[in-house]
């Protein structure tokens, strides 16, 4: 999926941590149904820990917007991550057999914790454009990645995760990210980005934050 | 109104400044109508600039949450202003012939810029409690002075913005920040918080946020 | 004074602004020593006030720098600020009869407040650039009003303040500083730094920063 | 070594962990020379890197400090690290070889980003007391690793590391630092701080942060 013109050019950038991420073991498991279940449920436990915290991501890039419409979309992810993705993880937590309780109760793992707060910090330490870079290999990567096990869906008990992410919803999510991405860009070093002499480093902070995701599946393999 | 236990021990601290904020000649003249047109439009055009960054200030919120319940708080008002206030003032100041681009191209009035920068200021450098204090006077004050200009409503020019803040809906919101405001003071704080040593600190930050709110109104007087 | 390349671009671009800031009655007043003591000794105890907030805009400066000649440039002025320019302070208002109780217990008057504010969360707003687009006013005005009226300090009951700024100390900071931001400009915006998409708000930035430097001595006169 | 009263307190809080950090077996080794020195040098290139976002840490206490005499202390730590600890950090590499090319080169692995991004966000998030939960566990237990391997200094080539942290210099950092932390636990949650409905919280970032420093020690070993 492209979800714009920035996108495309920072996942070649990141060289092969995109595959590392996006193929990983624990999206192969996903898409062919091997993945064994207690990997997926302390995924989904730590995932609602790093729920929270990209929330509040995108809560700090409401603060750091130049302009209403980055405002807006920005919050309104925010809302959308409140009030409709959490919920849902709630529910096929409980699903699972996770109540609440032992879901709040969830200790964070350290790839958990690196990841949220290296996105949050980059957001802190440079402006909005920095914090899209770091927040992109998220978002977008799950598009991607739904995206591609769409068609597999139907043959796996991960079917709702997929659908979740491959899903209309949700890519339509990718696709208004990827068009905020752009026009930060724009408005920020010009329309010929990879001549701004920040190109370099919004690439090694999406680099960056795209390692720390394939270290996250690493985590979700190992209960 | 009390919205809550903390709101009126800050109102009390505040000392004579609540009453200059909240009975305002500004506040007066919506209230008997003899507040000139001009002025309230002024004032509208710079209240617009002050919901963005009052908007940002709630994001900044939803980052220093310690809880689920105070992120979704803080990210419903906030969903609710740009949402709904925001989008409300347009409207207002278009009935009255002010367009959407004149009020972009409003400049930001010192006393405008102040307010906003102090709140946001006083949540980055302390916790979520330091910004619920620098909040609460816009949030509360407005509730109180409308809840106290209603049963004037109908006979005003001004009956709209009476019945924007103190109507149903924005007193229920004063309640609900009021009740936030009391288990943020309880959790971080404790039961007797004019015990701790923070105490004076949160009263000053609510003074000053009060004076400061005084100081748009007389900013309003004087397109 | 020049003090590097981008300043006397920003300079222009804050237009009628800039000589309302470092022309102003007050500057004036200190050059012929006609500004009445009181008035001197209002703005000195306002100073220090705002000394505090500014060395808290120069540790921000320090978290937000991308390489280590900027973190140790932020950090030798933050450095500078709490062991020099501060106990002088309190060292010459002492001299004036106003000790140190007396300077900390003063209250923080709003054009103060407006500008730290400003300065601080333009900050946290922005990048590193953008905090030192709202730093630049003080720092470089004082230079270039020291620079001025240094030939006049002899003749003054305000020699010392006027030696102060003036002085070849102060004025090889304005030159450090002056460096920082150009290299802060090449390193993040390029070598045409007017052709990029953030410049009209880098300057914006620096207007407002002056406008408020104005609201400050306006302030100065009336104690 | 006590460094106060609030230290102890927390290091208890902090069980198993404490001593899973301050006794790790990379301690252990440079206590009787047995760690590789390939170890040794991975871990100070690492370290050099954490050096720069732990100056950043203690230059963001300075913008949270609620006194002088906080903000003081905190800048007189961060112009130490920057202009003393980051160069001996330099000229050790360099005396092993490792050129300051080599150490500016150097990738941040993830068990180095994970704590430092932790502290800094730490304090984003919460105020200055917050923020000294998380600087704690480095400065003082690096103090405690210190004064006890002191005795063994001389017989292990890692005598000029130890004696760093043992020395009298760095143990005055601690008593310092210990004396800062007492003062903002007094100023913000009083003198029975156990019973403040802050201190689960406090122990939690302390315990965390102690956590991620025996995590550091792990990488340490795996160059």
């Amino acid at each position: 999926m492209a979800y714009g013109q920035t996108f495309p050019r920072w996942r070649v950038a990141a060289g092969d941590h995109w595959a590392s991420y996006t193929e990983h073991a624990f999206v192969a498991g996903l898409g062919d149904g091997t993945l064994p279940r207690a990997a997926f449920l302390h995924y989904l436990a730590q995932d609602y820990v790093f729920l929270t915290h990209f929330s509040r991501a995108w809560a700090l890039a409401v603060t750091k917007a130049d302009s209403l419409s980055e405002m807006r979309l920005a919050g309104g992810i925010l809302h959308a991550l409140i009030t409709e993705e959490m919920p849902l993880h709630v529910r096929t937590c409980a699903g699972h057999g996770i109540d609440e309780a032992a879901l709040f109760a969830t200790e964070e793992r350290v790839e958990n914790l690196a990841y949220t707060r290296f996105v949050l910090e980059a957001g802190h330490a440079g402006d909005f454009l920095d914090l899209m870079a770091a927040l992109a290999p998220c978002v977008l990567g799950y598009g991607e990645i739904g995206a591609r096990l769409m068609p597999k869906a139907g043959q796996t008990p991960y079917r709702e995760w997929i659908e979740a992410y491959g899903g209309a919803g949700y890519q339509g999510v990718c696709v208004s990210v990827g068009a905020l991405i752009d026009e930060a860009v724009e408005s920020r070093i010009g329309a010929a980005p990879e001549t701004s002499p920040r190109w370099a480093s919004l690439c090694r902070t999406f680099r960056t934050a795209t390692r720390l995701e394939a270290g996250f599946w690493d985590m979700g393999l190992t209960p």
